[in-house]
């Protein structure tokens, strides 16, 4: 679920929130499409701002976070297009794959397509893999929204081993769910799932 | 190609700007892998910086115009936000079919598969569609980044009438596309493309 992307910056900036999770039912509800449209989540809301888009919702809580978006321009810009990266050129074929896992799976299309979507995913994998090579983060010594969203995204193959298999990426991933702020937003993700059910 | 997207913002913005257009085979150069891990294109340098992914650009460049992104805080983050939804919520979906008809007309799974993915695509246009409602652009009555990048994820699809039933999204498209900007940017493009071939 993709409000841990938001959790997990906003644990990163140290900032104080509350979560209000959706009823079943209430994401098709016309107040909430009035305010995401496609009925997904999270939003954020603050002070009458309402926004969508988990990227735009970590991009926004990064303006106050030094972490997530370095104050050097070039360094910041930098987080931003590895932020971009992970949601226009790695998750949506991560995604493909991961939907015919899901959703698909008895379907004859999808276990005639999977291989080539997976041989897909695994060359945009290892071109990632090698432009990561031995620095410990995507823009080199710091970790930062890229980072984060990019995490993210590859830990929705974690049924598979499509990423366990190219070791820097398994160690990237390893690396960066291990800071305190990713654990304190996964253990309140967690719990509120569990309170909900 | 999407670097119809970096050539509309430095219009917008009113930029100088120079291109270099890639060679036959240049993608997959290491040098050029250097700066871009997969290979595609555009990427913008500028003193020293070099960025990839067309979301990315369009940001950097959307910092030095009001137009692209309102200094108003709140009206900036919606840009973002509408921007990030063209990548993650729309352009996906938009790609699936497109990829399908472009790469794999004759295969088997694509046949099965087809119907499929432009109803999936279909009820997201729908969803935007009904967000845009009368309002001329994404966020109300201005132009911003958002709407660049929708306009450009929306074109993906000028081969089928499925952007085109949707009336206040074909609406939308052309309203955008017929700045002069646009104009100037889809013309540059040609250009270049006609002096290389």
């Amino acid at each position: 679920m993709r409000d841990l992307r938001a959790r997990w910056a906003l644990e990163e900036a140290g900032l104080p929130y509350q979560t209000h999770l959706l009823g079943q039912g209430d994401q098709d509800k016309e107040e909430y499409r009035a305010l995401q449209p496609f009925g997904q989540v999270p939003i954020l809301e603050e002070d009458g701002l309402v926004l969508f888009e988990s990227g735009a919702i970590v991009l926004y809580i990064g303006e106050r976070s030094e972490t997530l978006l370095p104050k050097d321009a070039g360094a910041r810009f930098r987080a931003t297009q590895w932020l971009i990266a992970a949601l226009n050129s790695i998750e949506p074929f991560v995604m493909n794959v991961a939907l015919m896992d899901i959703f698909y799976a008895n379907e004859e299309w999808a276990k005639l397509r999977r291989p080539g979507a997976v041989a897909f995913v695994q060359r945009r994998l290892s071109a990632l893999s090698k432009s990561l090579g031995d620095k410990p983060y995507l823009d080199g010594d710091r970790f930062t929204a890229g980072d984060l969203m990019m995490t993210t995204v590859l830990r929705i193959l974690k049924h598979t081993d499509i990423v366990t298999s190219e070791k820097r990426l398994a160690a990237h991933v390893e690396r960066c769910t291990s800071r305190p702020a990713f654990k304190r937003a996964f253990d309140a993700q967690t719990g509120d799932f569990r309170k909900a059910a």
